[in-house]
């Protein structure tokens, strides 16, 4: 794999298990707060092979507390893959078939140069972070993207604040992204998830363990902040009607502790309070929630998406009121305003959010079909390094 | 004003501007769970003059962080009347024509018996204070009315929590509410409502000066944890447009602070964090969320109105997300369906759940006009007292 491009230097290391292109002092990236992060380095994980033609490359965005271990066991956490269904041999993003790149998100904490990263001086960022967007995110997954020599991606593709940074890519890069699959997200949240992540962000600035954003230095983690910070995930990948039941149940059975009903997803999710940096997820939960793409161009979101060839498929479920079906229904009719050969899915389901990581027939098919006939109109054959 | 009444001693007292009636050991109140809790004190605040046909009551629930101070000042907290635009002389609510009560819901802590209150052993209750559901509530409510000797209530109306409390009563007293107005609220809450308050008891819980309940008999009082229910309070009432100005301004200004962008309303709303008892805001949001009319009649919400000859008006406001639209609907049609006599009245407004408290002449005038329709309907003169 080359990892020289347009004389920006690159080096690809492997530490324990994380994969990470690191880019030189001299290649910065460009804020759009008007600053510049130096050094870079984004860490990701790769699946597939790439074939000669560089046109087979699938870009996965991870979701808001998720990491580049789409497709296989995080070495770190030891948590398992976290869109196995999806993406993997034989699966609608099919393996055997595409070069499968998932990148740690800018700002997050699984490798890439985040707030918890060293800074120049020898001292983790911390607050010393700048501000980050997710144009940003997306500015650095580009640098990525164009290290490892793909010009143009076959498709960008990501769930919940993922969808947000594949939208962006599609606006940003139109002629570098064939296709663009928008799933259970949209192109900006909802009042009650950032409700959900302001009230996530107070519970763990007012833990004495967040020590002022410095708790790196004393040894210390917010934990019982970032807890409340993994209630919020899980109670708004939740269905209204599991919810109920969950919150019935419990009053039912207990009067209050703070090990809640939640607590068996709580333990298995555990890597997210012990592993996940607490300033990491205040930088990434603010970027949603300023994420709104419409705005950025005079309020009209069609015009995020002006003169673009990209194909789009917007995958919404029934049932997810984090990021309603309504949300991906605006985002369909901004790209069919555009003039983008768009579609709208609406996948019943009665999961919530989280129905995009469980298995669903509807939603696999629907996406096999949108995969294959993109695949079709790039002339990819069925498997990769054949077209 | 008589204060015995079916044999049961109540007696009225008044303490630092805070008006109680008590109630003696011999009258317990009977709790859904089965317990019975002694001795019950309830803290109510009226308005106007009861007629001599006693037929001019109307009783206010207030909402999850509210009190008893619809009309006039706390007294305690120094805040101001919470409903002075609806309730008072010449208002929807007119003091001069009705008798208008609120009482300080149970399990609160202005005066009503909660978790703060003394148990029989001379310790706070804390934790230590049975469970208790809505019906709980109204039945406590029910307790007062009948010692105030007021055989049946003109209207009972509420706002959000308060609004519950209003379907609650209309649903088991059917014959001694004369009509009912649900504002700004439901049948049961929204997935979204209950993700904010689970987050809110779980950032009380991590608070270290929460004591695992016991605060109280340390001197301390969990206000990091507060004050993240507090901030939920806030978000949930905004819109979702101001909502996310209010991200976008911060995002753009400051990086990350405790004091956060809705601190100004949190200075005022200080009172909150500072008297309002976090053990209290635990019950009261629990009941809150485990609240499920419909679910309590075999999921048939019509069920729960089965020959009832109340009036009864459900106003919902277009851009509260916390109690939405549908859910007001949604009341409205199993109203319909009971054969109730009932309206929907939807009002325009871009200032979410927040609207109900604010000045809003399309509220305001529907609202008059179903209180006049059912005033006349009961023969009440346009006069306390001369009907």
């Amino acid at each position: 794999m080359r990892t020289m491009i347009h004389g920006a230097a690159a080096k690809i290391q492997a530490t324990g298990g994380v994969r990470t292109l690191a880019f030189d002092a001299n290649t910065p990236l460009h804020l759009s707060s008007g600053e510049t992060l130096t050094p870079l380095t984004i860490a990701f994980e790769s699946y597939g092979a790439l074939n000669a033609e560089r046109s087979n490359a699938v870009l996965i965005c991870h979701g808001l507390t998720g990491d580049q271990f789409v497709a296989s066991p995080n070495p770190i956490t030891g948590r398992p893959a976290w869109w196995p269904r999806i993406v993997g041999p034989g699966r609608p993003i099919d393996t055997n078939r595409f070069y499968v790149v998932c990148a740690n998100v800018l700002g997050g904490s699984m490798g890439t140069t985040g707030p918890a990263s060293i800074a120049p001086d020898g001292a983790p960022h911390g607050l010393r972070f700048p501000p980050i967007n997710v144009a940003d995110m997306v500015r650095a997954q580009s640098m990525l993207i164009e290290a490892l020599d793909i010009e143009s991606l076959f498709l960008v593709m990501g769930p919940g604040f993922g969808g947000m940074q594949a939208l962006q890519w599609a606006s940003a890069y139109p002629k570098r992204v064939f296709a663009c699959a928008t799933v259970a997200s949209g192109a900006r949240q909802t009042a009650a998830a950032m409700a959900l992540s302001e009230l996530s962000r107070q519970a763990i600035m007012a833990d004495p363990d967040w020590r002022g954003g410095g708790y790196l230095a004393h040894g210390v983690r917010p934990a019982k902040g970032m807890g409340v910070a993994r209630t919020a995930s899980q109670v708004g990948n939740l269905a209204e009607p599991a919810l109920r039941d969950a919150f019935s149940a419990a009053a039912a059975k207990e009067r209050f502790a703070l090990a809640s009903q939640l607590d068996e997803a709580g333990r298995q999710n555990s890597a997210f309070v012990d592993r996940f940096d607490a300033n990491s997820y205040l930088y990434l939960s603010r970027a949603g929630d300023a994420f709104d793409l419409g705005a950025d161009f005079g309020g009209n979101l069609s015009n995020a998406f002006s003169h673009s060839a990209t194909r789009h498929c917007v995958f919404s479920f029934a049932s997810d009121w984090r990021y309603p079906p309504e949300e991906g229904r605006r985002v369909a009719r901004a790209l069919l305003a555009a003039g983008a050969d768009a579609a709208f899915i609406e996948i019943d389901s009665d999961k919530g959010h989280d129905a995009h990581l469980d298995e669903d027939a509807q939603f696999e098919a629907a996406l096999t079909g949108f995969v294959d006939a993109a695949a079709t109109a790039r002339g990819l054959s069925l498997q990769a390094g054949t077209a």
